[in-house]
């Protein structure tokens, strides 16, 4: 990596405590400073970039005005607290971003205590925040401010809602911060987000209220009886001018804003002024994602995670020259479905918000009407498609790995309860990498393995993903399909779709003595293994399972009555999963074969590099190979 | 069962076709027949009364006017469809409601082609039926009509506001119909339930709004201009009204309402006016849950599901007679939990809206401020919980086992990851009987088990959910305690709490060659069985496990050095739960012992009474019995 140099303010700045004694001009110039600085570091070291530029000035506005971790301060998702790591005694430490043994690209209480709360999955903050508030109001103090910051996507998710809804009937000193910025990574869907643009656009009345409020004594708490008064007559100009009503009030929190997020003086204002009232209350700002750097400032989709780019201007490596013209499972993906979709009438796809990370964007462009982007909202993405079946359509439920969890019991409830044609698209399963632990996607396959009524499938590559997407449409059950971010295995060619057919497995080495038997695309690092002990004279076989569910039985019989030793290798956690279905195999038929299971063991994996994570997890070739050398 | 007799009108009613011919006073009459029906069914077999009661009017006007199933009317949750069973070929099979191969007590799919969707869990209804909707758009058929009934308490869980959000950004001919009765199972909690109450006591507005509406037209398509700018006038004359402004509008729904629900005439006024507006829209209607029986009117959490009853009188049969003095689960455990608050004072409770069920009424009137029920919200309850642990407060997280199932999320991502100390109490885990397939708590095991950093524990009984109470609160760890519903075990005596050790298992009675394991209180059945086959002279050995997770391995060791044949026996699925956890300790460690594992299979299993069900699935104290024989 090149010398960063730091600005003359961050210089200075190491801790919070650092900040609370510069001019307010000084201020200014450490957001440019940290601004310039995650650029800097970013472009040689990828990461979560527009969004972090973008709430520059809160951070700094709120390591200025309040007293973290004494009060707290939740992120949520957490990817856009870059600014928040550097002023928090990570400055160094933040060029190792989202590396092996460096700082995580989230929050995490682990790694500072300035972390009030880890995050990384979307919509918890508030939930997390209300605890901390009453939690200390238990304690009989009533001292500490509790700070939520949460993106307009994010609001979108039900758990968001639910703690508005709880926190709305307390007295809890709450203070929730909308970050507005019309966009979660792909651009803000669903009525609430254009609500809040009709209220942002609402400017008359803003002006209008902020006289009105101020020439009633401000956000001064002591009584005043006009103020009551006032207030009725606010919200009626506000539904006037609006033609709509406020949604936040409706659920009892006192909704200001909004105000640029930007603007660190009216930040500074506007925060000092809510230090001073009590109880639940949101503070709705707009900014810029992106903010500081034009080319992700007019494209924030593509640089909410752009990989390498100039940071003078912006201009992104290019990947397809890198990669060699290997696509990503996502591209294969996008376009087996709109394959599929051209063929079927009937079938249409699901994505709670990630449509471009899911390869979904010409599927959008094909058929508006049959791709629905529900926001950032597993649950009702499961169940709606579990409603579209119900009426002839074959929905593709296309949603990370990580995220259905949040969907677990829908899928349990609402579709395999009931025998519903779903195919769940699976993206991002196994080790993702250096999101790490809230992001890998490794408890699929044993949370769907307990599930009656499930197909589980996680084809070995590309090509047998294509396969897997074609059969779980002519199959009229609920149907999982789990597969890896990132690069295919093969140089892209055209593929002919082969008929695969339920809970058959493949043969793919016959061996002696010691058969491996894998599932999904880890079948690869099994494959590179075996060949490798071939050239010691050492015959291992090799089966790709293809089916976890359900599992090919007469195969396994076959396996067994050949083979001493079986060694069974998942990117997941081995607990319910793979290896645990194949021993109970094994003994439940009274067999008597060895087995070894590789897999996730039973502890959170952090981030770090894909294959170093699996060499940590022993799944890498190599450990795969000194494994099987070890086997007597 | 005693002579039940129809009404006089009830008598020809079989299929909603039959009510269509039905004039308004004859409608009228119908409403009373189905009315003392489900009463009088239900003062002899057990079910959700009170629910029932207030939808009879609904059902009765949807059947009239609507054409199900080609039209879709989803019922949230779904224990308030009786009357809706009734009136759908369901008639004489309703005397057996909720006993095994009679009608569940909840929609299913599989059961009429009238239920359009199965419930069971809450907030579902908006979703499955947006799906049904668009699906039908898909299809190009803008005929047919998608219908949503949810429960004011049911609008709290998070799913239904992703739900909103996504259907007010369409145009789908969506009628969701809010049902509300101002009380879920306990009372109704939150900022929604308060803004409910609100604007139904707002009564000039609607008033006034029905005048000014009429006027310009009604509920007619034709394009008005005036109605625009009435609309904002409405708007804002509302917010004056109420205070407040409309959560829905913002929401992008239009909103009618509330008028009275229980008022046959006001409702096919208002539904018939209803079909004539396209898009997205919520009708408010208010109910009384309990209608028709006073009893139950006046205590309508206890008439939610009363027990047996006296028709006339609606006087509960005493339950403390009948079951000897045995107390519940529940009881013991709400006592345990003051026990604790009153040593602790950083212990807190959050239940999502099962005050009552889940014990704790007497903890919410001795410590109500650290007593929450946050509405139906799992997925907050688990990271409000993880908030409160971060600031020194203990908090027992008590959600039902199936319901649980809604926040393994946050227990892998807020609880777990982050070690916090967060104690889950898991009620109604196991089989639950006449719920049926929705409400059995067969999973918990098997996804606590995959969860790192989890500890897993199920006392045999009620004392021991003592013992692992108190043990819960010293342990600075995520720790699920999974207990069944329903009576002790034991009758009740005062009970010294013992310490147990994390991970220690317990030697019951030494055996032979065969060895049984239990987890949780299936154990019970397990030493009748044994006890049962002693008397034939076979001595088998009996170890009460306690902890899923941490394994005692000490005495696993132990155990598959003494005994040939090991079974293991859970009351969740099999797969990925304790028998598996078992079978991988023999198979890891190279050991040859034989292994049977009872528990659930890979099905739903339905509704019926536990007993019948722990047959069916082979873990009634026969069946073991029997399966110990088989094994030489």
């Amino acid at each position: 990596m090149k010398e960063i140099s730091l600005g003359n303010i961050l210089q200075k700045i190491n801790y919070p405590k650092d900040i609370k004694s510069l001019s307010k001009s000084e201020l200014k110039e450490l957001c440019n400073d940290v601004r310039q600085y995650i650029i800097d570091v970013l472009s040689e070291n990828p990461g979560h970039l527009a969004s972090s530029l973008g709430t520059v000035e809160l951070a700094v506005a709120l390591h200025y005005l309040f007293d973290i971790p004494n009060d707290t301060l939740v992120w949520d998702v957490g990817h856009q607290a870059y600014a928040h790591k550097v002023l928090t005694g990570r400055k160094e430490d933040f060029k190792n971003i989202r590396k092996l043994n460096g700082p995580s690209g989230f929050p995490r209480r682990d790694e500072s205590s300035f972390d009030s709360f880890g995050t990384g999955h979307a919509s918890t903050s508030v939930s997390a925040s209300l605890g901390m508030a009453v939690a200390d109001k238990i304690k009989g103090d009533s001292s500490k401010y509790h700070i939520a910051v949460i993106g307009d996507g994010s609001m979108t998710g039900g758990e968001a809602f639910e703690a508005l809804n709880h926190a709305g009937s307390t007295s809890a000193n709450l203070l929730v911060i909308l970050n507005d910025n019309g966009i979660a990574i792909d651009e803000g869907v669903g009525a609430l987000s254009q609500y809040l643009t009709t209220i942002t656009t609402s400017h008359t009345y803003n002006r209008i209220k902020n006289k009105i409020w101020n020439a009633l004594g401000g956000n001064k708490e002591e009584y005043n009886p006009h103020r009551t008064f006032f207030k009725r007559i606010l919200f009626s100009i506000k539904s006037w001018f609006s033609g709509k009503s406020n949604f936040f009030e409706a659920l009892n929190f006192r909704y200001f804003g909004p105000i640029d997020g930007n603007d660190l003086n009216q930040l500074l204002k506007t925060l000092s002024g809510l230090k001073r009232i009590q109880g639940p209350k949101l503070l709705h700002i707009i900014t810029k994602k992106g903010k500081g750097l034009v080319a992700a400032e007019n494209n924030p989709t593509t640089y909410h995670a752009p990989g390498l780019f100039n940071s003078e201007t912006g201009a992104l490596e290019s990947k397809s020259e890198k990669e060699g013209g290997v696509k990503k499972f996502q591209e294969i993906f996008g376009e087996t479905l709109i394959s599929l979709a051209q063929k079927h009438k009937n079938i249409a796809c699901i994505t709670p918000a990630m449509l471009t990370g899911s390869g979904l964007n010409e599927m959008k462009e094909k058929f508006p009407d049959r791709t629905f982007d529900v926001g950032i909202a597993e649950e009702h993405a499961v169940t709606f498609s579990a409603g579209l079946s119900t009426r002839g359509i074959v929905p593709y439920c296309c949603i990370y790995s990580s995220f259905l969890q949040r969907g677990i019991d829908q899928i349990i409830h609402d579709v395999a309860l009931q025998n519903l044609h779903v195919v769940f698209c699976i993206d991002r399963a196994g080790l993702v990498g250096e999101d790490g632990a809230t992001h890998h996607g490794v408890f699929d396959l044993a949370y769907l393995n307990m599930i009656p009524n499930m197909i589980v499938a996680a084809p070995k590559d590309e090509y047998e993903l294509q396969d897997m997407m074609y059969l779980a449409y002519s199959v009229d059950k609920p149907f999982a399909i789990r597969y890896p971010r990132g690069k295919c295995f093969h140089r892209y060619s055209q593929y002919t779709v082969k008929n695969l057919e339920i809970g058959r497995a493949e043969k793919v080495f016959e061996g002696e003595k010691t058969a491996v038997l894998t599932i999904g695309s880890i079948y690869n690092n099994a494959k590179k293994a075996i060949e490798c002990l071939k050239q010691e004279g050492k015959n291992i076989g090799l089966y790709n399972m293809r089916f976890l569910k359900p599992l090919d039985t007469s195969l396994l019989d076959e396996v067994c009555a050949k083979y001493d030793n079986i060694i069974t290798i998942e990117d997941g956690v081995i607990r319910g999963g793979f290896g645990w279905s194949v021993e109970d195999y094994i003994k439940q038929h009274k067999l008597n074969n060895n087995i070894t299971c590789l897999g996730l063991p039973d502890k959170f994996i952090e981030h770090g590099s894909v294959s170093e994570l699996q060499k940590l997890c022993g799944i890498d070739v190599e450990s795969i190979t000194e494994t099987i050398r070890q086997i007597k």
